[in-house]
């Protein structure tokens, strides 16, 4: 499977805070987006695997913000998987707007089944 | 059933905007905040009607925006059944902070089972 | 200026609830991608109206939902100017997937300072 | 200053996701909400610094997310400060609904000014 990719989108106004910053908790929402588009282009829908009753949880999240980002700024986040046992996944994510660094960030997800018990990874996501 | 309920609550950091306010879309997180507690004064929640397969889904919403409200304001909303059929609720709501008005809002929403499609409303909850 | 603007894009994971549809306050988030999209394809961009201390808040809306949208559906939204006055905006929403209708909306946006007060819309955003 | 606060309050509909789970991002709003009624309790109002031209931004955070918690859940959380400098707070936080451990967490906010640059946390938010 692929172990890394690239995307670019615009912090919409809705998610900017106060501030004018985009809101701390919105970066989270953005990973999302990174874990599940590097798995679209491997090959995988997530959507698909819900229906198959494969799901990810996040088990563990840390970031380190650098500087805000602002409602329309184009931003690029770049996720990729720097470890993977049979349950779980690491993921490393850098967000940045041009050359600058917004943020850096690091999560495990966890393989859970409907049941939200564990379960094996399919096989058709290990990694190679 | 009871037909009116009234709740406050403060704005949240995360809910205002660049301006300051408390973002439109929010209202309608506020309004159905208002609907499940309503039910929750008339003895059911609506966790529990989901788990039984019952879900309620807007299909219809109207809001006229008056005054702004802003972080860590303390508002009042207020909402009141006004009719209701065999399958639809038709609320209304005002929100306030102190004697100003912010919002005024209607809704319906429908009762419908686990596939989506269109159920009679549980005995339980037909208003008398 | 254009009156009118198509965009697609894909429902984001946080943005469905429970019964795994696009959560209906999310709709609005979306109309205003809407209205922001069609403003930067007239060659316009809000967030630079903003630094100069132009705003456009929303004074009423109308939704219909026809139909639920799912996470990961790529949604498809036309976005209409139907009606401008001196200091208001009409538009019209339509979003679908493929040729299903999702919903059908109507928002009136008015233009105001930064002390909040109704102003007039700046020339340039006038519809000829 | 008070050191230590906790709070009680119902997971919404609009914050449950799919999988009928809090979303993780949630969390952190959660996480800001407990600062900010841990400041209001050592009587000092966030929205009023902001007014002043005093903010606290997020540089750094860190959870771990052990169980799940569901809509309409009442949670209660735990929210306390365990180092400050002149210019930064460290706070930990813990989640739980009745003896139910949900998550854990760490976060470190810095004070700023209106530039976002940094400045020195007022004299009387000062913990002794």
């Amino acid at each position: 499977m692929l172990s890394e990719h690239t995307i670019n989108f615009r912090v919409r106004y809705s998610e900017a805070d106060t501030m004018g910053y985009l809101h701390h908790s919105r970066f989270f929402q953005y990973f999302e987006i990174g874990r599940i588009e590097l798995l679209r282009a491997a090959g995988h829908a997530y959507a698909e695997l819900e229906r198959q009753g494969v799901f990810f949880v996040v088990v563990k999240a840390e970031v380190r913000f650098k500087s805000p980002a602002r409602f329309d700024d184009e931003v690029t986040l770049t996720t990729r998987i720097i470890h993977q046992t049979t349950v779980r996944i690491d993921h490393e994510y850098e967000l940045k707007r041009g050359s600058t660094l917004l943020a850096t960030a690091a999560t495990t997800i966890a393989c859970v089944g409907r049941d939200g018990k564990l379960c094996p990874i399919p096989d058709q996501l290990i990694l190679r």
